[in-house]
């Protein structure tokens, strides 16, 4: 039986708004699905190591023809599809660094995004069509009419990733202002964080519910 | 006296298009400025780790306050920092995976975007100013009318990172469709595969021979 997949990113494992919106999810999703399991991998407590050249030529060459450093790059990459193809849903929390995603969780893309094995035409292959919620949070805002509108590279670059190649059928939940509670110079606009949180548990939840049913079915 | 600080992130050491074309910059850049020093680090070779809780914390406790793994972490940056700041002009390789930046240019700015350290307004940051070539190859072709434009993530979020946030004058090297000499599928487009890079190498003298005067000034 399918499982959820739940990938974690921030380096932070205290403190963390992602994490926390998370919780969430999964409160939700395992009162819907009680039987449901669920299979967690920390980036931030164990990061994947980044992709080599080994890892690169591992999947061009002959099995029985790869050196002990290709088989050894191969075996984690193995390793990691077997974990994302197994599952049924997803779900990421993807906490923006420096106006991307941290890159823990890059280095984990770079490891599964393989031509031929889960890239290809976004239809058919095959993470095409499953349900994915990303939990990305971050310290400012950066919508339309703000200062650093624009700035925002996360939510445009995992639409791509996971979205438009990977074919998932994704969702973001995005808490914003994450630092107004830290920051002294944020401090007016705690009001509008604190609003932003409480609709990032709001949508998480809904989430959980949609695909705990769809899961279910 | 300033130096060229020259950052790869390829993988690959041999077949890389990116590598090639920085070969061209730093050709003519020792031409010009037979004194000038290049500092070299191959992020490929020697990836830095991923941002950690400790690099994190260590940035903000007392130095005297700070654990032995959180002085551990910020004697990197504090690495990387000195190594930053120091220079008079930048040469990065950044090739396209998927859609991105490779992981281990992400870990790298992580280590090195500070708050207060090396972000802030971005006219008066430390490295406000000083000019910065990106060498930007990539395996396809992502510009408009091209049925996969919008899907290059690499020119956008290294503009808002290099650029608006760390103040540089940043200019683009794109060689484009580096695959089509591996890639029967894409065999029609090396005439346009060629020109490109043609194209790249011409840009990269042209660079260089500019920074060049710049530093010679």
């Amino acid at each position: 039986m399918s499982y959820l997949l739940h990938i974690d990113s921030s380096a932070m494992n205290t403190g963390s708004v992602s994490r926390e919106v998370a919780e969430t999810f999964l409160a939700t999703w395992q009162k819907e699905h009680p039987e449901g399991r669920v299979v967690h991998r920390d980036l931030g407590a164990a990061p994947v190591p980044h992709l080599t050249a080994d890892g690169i030529a591992a999947r061009f060459a002959d099995p029985a023809a790869r050196t002990p450093a290709q088989a050894e790059a191969m075996e984690l990459q193995e390793e990691l599809l077997e974990e994302l193809l197994g599952a049924g849903a997803y779900l990421f929390t993807v906490p923006m660094y420096n106006m991307s995603i941290p890159s823990t969780f890059k280095a984990w893309l770079d490891q599964i995004m393989i031509p031929g094995r889960t890239l290809g035409d976004p239809k058919t292959v095959p993470t095409a069509g499953r349900p994915a919620v990303v939990v990305a949070s971050r310290g400012g805002a950066y919508g339309e009419g703000t200062p650093r509108a624009g700035w925002d590279h996360v939510v445009p670059f995992l639409t791509t990733a996971l979205a438009d190649a990977l074919g998932m059928d994704v969702e973001f939940v995005v808490p914003e202002l994450t630092m107004a509670h830290r920051n002294p110079a944020m401090a007016e606009l705690r009001p509008a964080a604190e609003a932003s949180r409480t609709r990032a548990h709001q949508e998480a939840d809904l989430h959980a519910q949609k695909i705990a049913a769809r899961l279910l079915v």
